[in-house]
């Protein structure tokens, strides 16, 4: 009996990435300094769909945007994961690693309903 | 007989981030406009390890660095995976679906060792 | 008779930023790929200031929020005239020139009270 | 006698920008959150152009991305200037202003061929 890789695992997609990559020869490309620009470029395309609208429109986009921002999300995802793997880090586990740090720094009855910096709670 | 979800599942961490944004009370910072300055932000500190590192060097961190940077990623997937929850994107699948699509516009034979746009090549 | 230099004129404050950056031995650090790294660090730094607050705040910042973010623009300015520098370009020529440009893609009738790409106008 | 503006007068390109934005009523749309959006997106429209390329390369860029080069260097200087004039700040002022406070953070003599932040002098 076969086990698909589970739909959801960011370990999957590494390693399609990783194949993606040297069918291409892009691996001379992909050092971390290259990929953290890759990242910060795919995140403006994301952010330019929100930069003109106000809060309240950036949460309800038409049906073309929808399609599109849904692409820029993949990039932002796509090289996120590249760079991860480059640089050794399992994304989920450090993931849930900063949540546990996060909730030391903003315990829930300090810091509700503010924004403010953990250093000024 | 119990599943787990997989322990670099996506969808579980879209729970998580839930249950701890509202136990803060942070829904209403948390609109796609705001999430996506947060996203660009993370992404900025995590290149900020390497701006002045010379591409070999970026590939090979100091430990100290190391553990820096793991936080910066894992700040990145956080806000990533948020923001997907609030634009109902499925992260994982729209990732995939994007590899297929760049699969096409940068077939193996033609793109091989260039980072030319598509369009050039 | 002498002329000083416009107190706001780039041309003095790149050189400036030339003989500061010799002074430390810093230009073989300051080739143009590091620079736009630099450069969009700092404009994180300065968008950290924004991106919680609602459009209505950001626009009427605190004192002490407002003396960062003074020295935030400065830091970008800073990056930005040191980046076109490196890269032989007159920054406020090059920006007259932008406007023009930017009067014909965006024309007053067309354009007014929209900010649809001029694509789409 | 008249006098033009200073051809480099950051003053004289701000009311420039003002005048455009009067002219299309696009005052709604230039709130500071909104500004240091498009600021990012310009600055990522210009990374685009080094991320791929090895430090050398970036320092000669073909003709023809010298051109884009020199447009977007322009888009960025363009929103800052206006995202200073919102938020009151005298540009060039404030950049010297930041020069004297780095000349302090970072003595000649310590920093010298090196970019440890100053904290780590």
């Amino acid at each position: 009996m076969d086990f698909a890789p589970p739909p959801d695992s960011l370990a999957a997609l590494t390693i399609a990435l990783r194949e993606f990559a040297a069918e291409r020869d892009w691996d001379a490309f992909h050092n971390p300094k290259n990929l953290v620009m890759a990242l910060s470029v795919e995140v403006a395309e994301l952010m330019e769909h929100f930069q003109w609208l106000p809060a309240a429109a950036a949460a309800d986009l038409p049906a073309a945007s929808k399609a599109q921002v849904r692409d820029e999300l993949a990039d932002v995802l796509l090289y996120l994961v590249r760079l991860a793997d480059k640089l050794d880090v399992e994304l989920v586990t450090a993931g849930y690693d900063k949540i546990q740090k996060n909730a030391l720094k903003y315990p829930a009855d300090k810091a509700r309903g503010s924004m403010r910096k953990y250093t000024e709670l």
